[in-house]
C-alpha cells in the first residue's frame, strides 16, 4: 500500500534538514509518495498566510507529515499543524548518545506531553485595562486518551511503568484530574506509575537523570520539561517529536530555524531523520526504522559530524554517511 | 529600633535547620525578638489546622518571617503565608558555590518570580464530569509591580539589566500582557532588558548558565525554572528565598522536609541560613548580610560539611562553623 507523506520544510534549516530526512526514506524499500507544501515566515512574506490551508488539509489528510521548522510564525503553523493529524500525544524522546558531549550523559528520557489543552487552549480575554486571563483546559477524556496511549508504549517498548509530572498541589482540580485520570487507566491496565511535581522533576533531572524513564504531562510541562532535557543531552539538535493522533501523525524535529546557520548547508540533519525513523515505525516499518536509528547512532558516534557537534561536515555529508550505513 | 522577626519551623528538617539561622541571628548585634510559631502537617494532625490563623496573624504583623519547611500541607502553609506578608515578588538566588559539586558550575542566576497570580490564582472549576477549567490570571498592575521590583533589584546589585522568560508566544494575551508591561516599566526606567521563552529558557540554562543574570517571570515560571537552577548548581539544599512585600517579608530555603534524614542532626542549613542573610539585608542590616553570606560560603568551601555534601558534620557543628566566621 502506497502511504502518502506530507513533506513541510518551512523555515531556516526546515529547509535543509527536511530533505535531508526525504532522502534518507527514498532510500529505503518502502512505498512513500511525498507531498510537499508550504508554512511559515516566508510563505506568509509571500500571501499574508503562515498556514495556507491547502498546507492544512494536506497534513489532514496524509497519512503521516514530516515537519522541518517554522520561524517568528511557529506557534501559528506548529499548533493548527497538530491539531491537523488531530494529535493528542506528543512524543518527545530526550536521549544522550555515544560520542556527543551531553551535560548528563545518562539521560534517556521519552516524555508523553498532552497534545490539545492545557494553556494551549487559546481562551483568554482581556477581562479590563488590569487583567487579563487565560482558562486552562483539563479534561478527563484527553487524559483518559493519554493514559490509555501510555500505557501501550510502555508495554510496546518494555518499559516497567511511567512516571506523572504534574502540578496538582497548586492545581488541584485541573492537574489533579489529569494525574487521577491517568493513574486509574494506568491501575486499569495494570501498568505502575509513580507521581513527581513538575517543580521537583525539574531539579531531580538535573542531579539524577538516569532515575526517570518515560514521563507523561500536561502540555506546557512536556514541552518545558522536554526543552531541559534537552539541554541535558547537548541541546535541541538531536531531539525528535511525534505528534500522534488516532488516524495520522505528525514528526518533527525539536528544533527551530537556526537562522544563524540557515542556507549554509551545515544543519545538523540528526533530529529530522530521527523523527523520520519514527515516522517509519508510527506506519509499520519497524525495521526499516530501526536501521535508520541504528545508522543515525553510528554516525553521530564515528561521524562525520556538523560543527554543532564540533565537526566540519556538511548537511549532505552527514545524510550520505547515514544513507551509507542503512 | 527592635524588629520582630516571626519563626516558623515547621516540619521535618525545618524545626532542625530553622534555630540553627536563629542562633546565627543571635550570634550577631542586632535588635531582634524572635517570635515563634506553629504550622505544617504536625500541627495540622493535632489541631485539623496546617496554618493556624494566629501563624498567619503573626507573619502579617512582624517585621519579617523565617519560615522552614511543611510537608504534605506545603501549599496550605505557604501560599497563605505569602499572602499575610503581601509578597509580589519570590527573590531566588540560584549560584553555585566552589568546594560544592555542581552540575554546572558556572550557575550565577536570580529569578525574581512573580508572586500572586498566573495558575496560582486558585480559581478552578469542575464544569461537567469531563471538563476541568482553572483561570489563570495575570494583570497590569501585579506586572508593573514586579517590574518596578526588577529595576530596583538590577540597580542595588549592580546587574546591566534583566531577562523576561514567558511563554508569549501561546498564551499571547496574559504572558503578552506580563511581558509587554514589564519591558515598558524597564524602559521608562531607563534599565535594559532583553527576552526569552520559558521553554527555550529550559535548554539554554543547562548549556550555558552564563549567558543569564537576572530573570524576571511568572509565577509557575518562576517556581520550576528556579528548581532547574537548583538542579544546576547541586540541589535544592543550598538555594534561599525571600517573599517580598511592600512592608514586611518572608524567607525560607528553597528545600523541602527531608523525611528521609529528619530528626538525625545533620540536615544542612546552608540554604535557611542564606535566607536570614537575606533577612538581615531587607531590614537594613547590609553589613551583618554580608558578613553570614560570607561565612556560609566560607564554610561551604572549606567545611565542615553535611552528608549531603559529602561531610560527616552534623547541623550544630556547621552552624558553629557558620557563626564562628562570622
Ligand atoms: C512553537 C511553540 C508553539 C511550540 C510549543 O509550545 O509547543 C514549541 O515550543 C514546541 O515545543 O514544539
Ligand atoms: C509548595 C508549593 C506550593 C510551592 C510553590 O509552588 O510555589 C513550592 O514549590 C515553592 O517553590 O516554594
Amino acid at each position: 500500500m502506497t502511504h502518502e507523506i506530507a513533506v513541510i520544510p518551512g523555515d531556516g534549516i526546515g529547509q535543509e534538514v527536511t530533505p535531508a530526512a526525504v532522502e534518507v526514506l527514498e532510500a529505503l524499500d518502502v512505498d512513500f509518495e511525498f507531498v510537499e507544501a508550504e508554512a511559515g515566515d516566508a510563505v506568509k512574506e509571500e500571501t499574508g498566510e503562515a498556514l495556507p490551508q491547502e498546507t492544512y488539509d494536506l497534513a489532514a489528510s496524509a497519512d503521516a507529515t514530516l515537519f522541518g521548522a517554522a520561524g517568528e510564525t511557529a506557534a501559528d503553523v506548529i499548533l493548527p499543524l497538530r491539531d491537523a493529524v488531530d494529535s493528542f500525544v506528543n512524543i518527545r524522546p530526550a536521549k544522550a548518545y555515544p560520542g556527543v558531549d551531553a551535560v548528563r550523559p545518562e539521560t534517556d528520557l521519552v516524555f508523553l506531553r498532552e497534545n490539545t489543552e492545557g494553556v494551549y487552549s487559546g481562551i483568554e480575554d482581556r477581562l479590563t485595562q488590569d487583567v487579563s486571563t487565560l482558562t486552562r483546559v483539563v479534561t478527563e477524556s484527553a487524559s483518559e486518551d493519554l493514559g490509555e496511549f501510555a500505557c501501550e508504549y510502555v508495554e510496546d517498548n518494555s518499559y516497567d511503568g511511567f512516571t506523572i509530572a504534574h502540578k496538582a498541589n497548586v492545581m488541584r482540580e485541573t492537574d489533579g484530574l489529569f494525574r487521577d485520570t491517568i493513574k486509574r487507566v494506568a491501575d486499569e491496565n495494570g501498568v505502575e506509575t509513580d507521581e513527581v511535581l513538575m517543580d521537583a522533576f525539574a531539579t531531580h533531572v538535573c542531579l539524577n537523570p538516569e532515575q526517570f524513564d518515560v514521563i507523561v504531562c500536561p502540555n506546557l510541562a512536556g514541552d518545558v520539561l522536554s526543552d531541559l532535557a534537552a539541554g541535558l543531552v547537548g541541546g535541541l539538535g538531536l531531539l525528535p517529536s511525534a505528534n500522534v493522533g488516532p488516524e495520522r501523525a505528525l514528526f518533527e524535529p525539536v528544533h527551530g530555524t537556526a537562522p544563524d546557520i540557515a542556507g549554509e548547508g551545515v544543519a545538523n540533519p540528526a533530529a529530522t531523520i530521527i523523527s523520520a525513523a519514527m515516522l517509519l515505525e508510527y506506519l509499520g516499518y519497524d525495521e526499516e526504522g530501526q536501521a535508520v536509528h541504528e545508522a543515525v547512532e553510528a554516525t553521530l558516534e564515528d561521524g562525520p559530524r556538523t560543527p554543532d557537534l564540533g565537526g566540519d561536515a556538511s548537511t549532505e555529508d552527514v545524510t550520505n554517511a547515514i544513507i551509507g550505513r542503512l
